[in-house]
């Protein structure tokens, strides 16, 4: 472990490169200065999704404002290619949660998806963002999940990449068991690439339509999850995990 | 589906037999009256961990006394021997997440383990068993999770049943990948059960010291969840979604 690896970690959006100067946004200012109780010539490391992670040094900490100069990239940028996830989103703390695992386990975009059955009318763009900062910030990653608005079940469906899988998570029991599909998906026997995405219904389930429809795409296949019946946001985190061990535990960085 | 699914389900200490009254809880009681708004002659789903579940209609709904005569046997009663789940206790949120979700995901016993960076000085067992009763409930077990007291790493590694494989989960990085490691207990190649356990630390990790002494249990094996560094709750979620999926999927109630 470097020292880096126990400074706190910061996601910024400007562009990073040696010797620079930045200023923090006020709440990361107040995080280092209050909660952290940092002072000048503490160490941090920065990272923005595309130049790799580099370590910093506060040069004025400050409750309002706080600059930090960078110093030397210590990890360089990689692809996170991570798997898709779109959800009905359920009640807040619940959407927080699968925003916050689903972030840790390695999802690359995140989607909140209206179905007929779901019952949050409004979703948090902005609260999702900052929740998935924050997890990406904690678990060393170089890439934030992409949060797209809000679609309708046919809108993610009509805009789905055909060279995409798309497992649904059929509370019916009518589904494939996921580690054997994952395992197929991961050696590639069906031809099509490693790229997959998740789709989880929301508490009331899925319309019978709408799991017809869904069962008629080429792209989708239906997954089993086991004998019990799960709540939304654990079959989502149970979908991410797995993909986690199957397809995602080969890269370290 | 028959029509006793969509019946609230709940789990009573007493024993279920045909024609049978029983006096609920008064919590019990006050769910269905208050919550749930069912009166004299709804149905209920019954299951005590021993009988397997039962069909029943309520006799007098009330307030803080509600009696239910049972009917019909729906389901005989299984064994869900799932894994074993030891876990340092985290906050309060967090603990309630590892308990609902791994009651969800079939864990068959749960215990607190004391480690020296576990920062919770208390834990409440009564709480994590009505966490355990509500999920399962919930998710349609035939069983309960039993809630051990709480127990120091030694003394968990000391009552451990040399049969059983014990996974500790290792943020070092150093343990083997959680789907093979599955996989081979799944197939027998090793001449031990299927049965297992999992081991979560504290925030903080375990002491180098306490992951020494682990690794020279001929029953423990530490297991890697992939390239980020996940929250406690979340590499105990991991775990419990993974023996899921590649061992616990083949059993539907």
């Amino acid at each position: 472990m470097t020292q880096s690896n126990s400074n706190p970690r910061l996601f910024v959006e400007a562009g990073l490169a040696q010797g620079m100067e930045l200023n923090l946004a006020p709440s990361q200012a107040h995080y280092l200065s209050h909660v952290m109780r940092l002072a000048m010539g503490d160490g941090v490391c920065l990272f923005n999704g595309r130049d790799g992670e580099w370590s910093g040094v506060i040069e004025t900490p400050g409750k309002k404002k706080c600059s930090v100069t960078v110093e030397d990239q210590v990890r360089a940028q990689v692809d996170e290619p991570g798997p898709w996830l779109a959800f009905a989103p359920l009640k807040k703390a619940c959407t927080d949660f699968i925003v916050e695992k689903a972030t840790e386990l390695g999802a690359s975009r995140l989607s909140p998806v209206f179905t007929r059955n779901t019952n949050s009318a409004r979703v948090n763009i902005e609260r999702m963002r900052a929740n998935a900062i924050e997890a990406s910030e904690q678990c060393r990653r170089l890439t934030i999940p992409e949060i797209t608005g809000r679609v309708t079940l046919e809108e993610l469906t009509n805009g789905w990449p055909k060279d995409r899988r798309l497992f649904v998570l059929d509370e019916s029991g009518a589904g494939q068991p996921i580690a054997g599909a994952l395992g197929a998906l991961r050696s590639g026997s069906n031809g099509l690439s490693q790229d997959c995405g998740f789709l989880t219904g929301p508490e009331g389930g899925f319309g019978a339509d709408e799991l017809d429809a869904l069962g008629k795409l080429d792209f989708v296949i239906g997954l089993d999850l086991g004998p019990r019946i799960l709540r939304a946001e654990t079959a989502a985190l149970t979908a991410m995990a797995c993909w986690q061990a199957v397809i995602g535990s080969d890269r370290r960085p």
